[in-house]
């Protein structure tokens, strides 16, 4: 016994992963006190006016999200921007206001951080959204940026991730694994001159604001969430946060041309990047069938695929493919630990 | 010229300094659309009700703000919370959310994250804050916390730094000092057991939260700030948004007995320690001389102390002392770079 206790109390993150690690602070921190608190994409408070007001908060770390000198500086910038402002999106808001918090090297070269800072402008202009504050530490280890979005939603139009019905489907945004046959293929030094243009749409995700607000508004989504972490986990967040199970078609999930490339020249499956890649920054919704015709509609000229159901809880989550039906596991998808 | 230009792009943080960096970032950002944007102690959101929204983001990493082990893990929480509870009282306001951004290593005992996020908690409920999100990322450094804080104040009760006028006093809460004079006997080997109570209190801030709240209700504070830099540096901070210059008495600056004793032993002097140790978050207060007496009865039992005089811009910032005046460098603070 005395050994076991010993073993327990040198655990690490690396043995119990980020849900896990999750699971152990959130029952330090407690439920809080938010109208929605952690477990969503971003938290809600109901601040007495019409609207929400959501937070969220995500950290990029050098040499995890990113590397330096070999990302445009730039890029890094709009990056920490643009996931965010996905978990705003995911809620069904509208993004506002944003505050960068860095730890630095002092021996960082200005230009560089003034690439990034270039990067945080542009991306927060575009959508719409105002820098008000920030914090700069020093640091003696890799260049950190910590990005604090706040946005708003009509309280009657917020979306969570616990919405979802038996019976709704599942419907995904854009394209899936782009970001990761990005890394793959920079990893196995493909030549990607010819396909500059994907590479810079591949490189920088472009949260779905847009689209998100239109399903919210119409109440077309039950529940929805921004894929990160590859759609394979990002579904049994969606079914835990829903109680539901879910059946994922293999043959409907959809792949970019370059996509399909890329895995034919590297020998990669494409169905493995579109449900384990990660940093998608698409939308997963969940929707009545009958509602499939209007949100296209809607979020047009961006695509909305259907790629599988939702189904009771106790069918578990599965994925359908030409030789029939197995589980789908969350550990396809991209770890933070 | 060439040359110059060369040596131009290889400026580096430690070239410029945290202030030089904020200049330039904050070119580069714009002003932003907050009622109060960067430059104060929080930013202020107009959301349309009688309140003003608080955000400040603070980010405390290991090596430069705390050491593992050697800190307690539990007060690194608590001073996470804290020092962002600080910012948050200087406007005047009351904290009420926090949510909580995390980068660590895959290699940390579980145990050590565990007491961090219980000291976070601890602190979050002393001072009425609920944890209602976060955010953990890997990281192949140092582990750095980074704390958002929202809070309120009623919109006519903001305190800011710009408020203060030739003709007022300068006061501080508290005594000033503390925390680096436990740096001091910590790095020079002293025997700090006979003085544990004290150690305990100096190793975590208690911002001054219900006093700002008193002065701001009462409208006594004309301008206010928490003292993170030192004193010195911070009434450079208060100058420089109020338009004004200032001469701090080093004859009256609030010095506990265990501070004096620290600097006997070492052989520091305290006025050293009271300008430019940093991290007091104390309150420095720019108030009339008319209302010293009200402001000392409503932050009772807690001190305040009168430290100097606003004076017009074109007289300085300096430093009187038994042998005359001589001008008082911002530089005396502690520099995050």
């Amino acid at each position: 016994v005395a050994q076991s206790g010993d073993e327990q109390s040198r655990l690490t993150l690396r043995d119990i992963g980020e849900f896990g690690l999750i699971d152990r602070l959130m029952a330090i921190v407690g439920p809080g006190d938010a109208a929605i608190g952690i477990g969503d994409d971003a938290a809600a408070l109901g601040l007495g006016g019409p609207d929400y007001l959501l937070a969220t908060v995500d950290m990029m770390v050098e040499g995890v999200h990113f590397r330096l000198p070999s990302s445009p500086a730039t890029d890094i910038g709009r990056r920490a921007i643009a996931v965010n402002v996905s978990d705003i999106a995911a809620m069904g808001g509208e993004p506002r206001h944003a505050l960068i918090s860095i730890a630095v090297s002092p021996d960082l070269e200005l230009t560089v951080l003034e690439e990034i800072y270039q990067g945080l402008a542009d991306e927060a202009e575009q959508y719409g959204t105002s820098i008000i504050g920030g914090n700069t530490s020093r640091t003696t280890g890799p260049l950190a940026i910590d990005i604090v979005l706040l946005g708003t939603v009509p309280k009657g139009e917020i979306v969570r991730r616990s919405g979802a019905r038996t019976g709704d489907v599942l419907a995904v945004t854009g394209t899936l694994g782009e970001r990761a046959a990005l890394h793959l293929a920079r990893d196995a030094g493909l030549d990607l001159r010819p396909w500059r243009e994907w590479v810079g749409t591949a490189a920088v995700p472009r949260p779905r604001v847009a689209a998100a607000r239109a399903l919210a508004s119409r109440h077309l989504a039950h529940a929805m969430l921004d894929l990160s972490d590859g759609l394979a986990g990002d579904v049994h967040h969606l079914c835990a946060a829903s109680r539901v199970g879910a059946v994922v078609d293999a043959e409907h999930l959809p792949v970019s041309p370059q996509v399909n490339a890329i895995c034919r020249a590297l020998g990669e499956n494409p169905v493995d990047l579109a449900l384990g890649g990660g940093e998608d920054y698409e939308l997963l919704v969940a929707l009545a069938p009958t509602a499939v015709d209007l949100a296209r509609e809607i979020v047009a000229p961006l695509p909305l695929h259907v790629v599988g159901d939702v189904v009771d809880a106790d069918e578990g989550i599965t994925l359908a493919g030409p030789r029939g039906r197995q589980g789908l596991s969350a550990a396809q998808s991209w770890r933070h630990f």
